[in-house]
């Protein structure tokens, strides 16, 4: 089962920069072989269901190891069989018609 | 990895209403053993990191061959290492502390 | 407009236990006068839109006020013009279903 | 108070395909002045929160003029005390410490 995924992951006890987490979690993402995008609010992820979950339970193993004693993750997770979709197909059909308005 | 999390499915391309696909999806959740508790937004649910996410996945593709074409799922999830909570816990703690400021 | 929201807010940088916050939120939100039903990862709330935003900025001020320096919520917000609907009406529609398939 | 938000709306019971409604919201968004920057799973946008949510609430008002007969909107909402932050110092700061880790 492919998913378009948006995961945010919010250290707590930690101080309020949280940086050094959110650069290490995005890399483990990247790492897992997921298109990986970044954004102001999280991080878009396109794989397989369970890759992108094993990703994100080593994102939670790996905060918690450098020191994050709380963490609290907010997902998006996008499933469709009418037919195939791509984070990128997701953007540009919207960014297309944006266009056709101007 | 022990996780508290809370599950909102939103099926999407088959109607306004959609109960029987969050009644579906809630049963499948307590169907694998996890502690479930629904609200007005979404299911609570605490168990094993790979057991809750089986069972989501379950959940997609069950509402798949349902009849949804598509779902989107929105998901928090929490891990902490400081100490062990349970769900009955967050509530419990949060409802004394209500209690004695009335 | 009339919406059905659930709203957990995240205070970061005051160590990893937050209920005292998460207290205090909850009371903000019943004092508002909105039908306030709290849950393992979130409350539940129902009113006129203006007034849950109303509420949720007076929510964030406050926790800053008492100290918290950084606030992530997350939070779902469902409208619907076909018929109306309160939290207790999407919660018993699913027990009902539940219990017939039992 | 300023946030950063990131907001998903999800039209529910007009088909699979919601690009034309995603579309109108991100315009709205855009045409409120905030700040907003799309991507494959929602939009990012930076203010005052009550603009913020008064573009959020005329994006509710017109999707339902539209046709969506529901809408289930997931957002998150950060907001910080401790230092001014935007949208960009947020992605720049994460890209500067991946780039310093290749």
């Amino acid at each position: 089962m492919r998913v378009i995924a948006d995961i945010c992951i919010t250290p707590m006890g930690v101080g309020a920069s949280v940086s050094d987490y959110v650069t290490e979690a995005h890399a483990i993402l990247k790492d897992a072989g997921l298109n990986a995008t970044l954004h102001a609010y999280g991080t878009n992820v396109e794989g397989e269901f369970d890759a992108v979950m094993s990703a994100l339970k080593r994102c939670h193993e790996r905060l918690h190891e450098l020191g994050a004693p709380r963490l609290s993750t907010s997902i998006r997770l996008g499933t469709r069989i009418d037919k195939p979709q791509t984070m990128n197909d997701k953007v540009n059909v919207v960014r297309d018609k944006l266009a056709h308005r101007a």
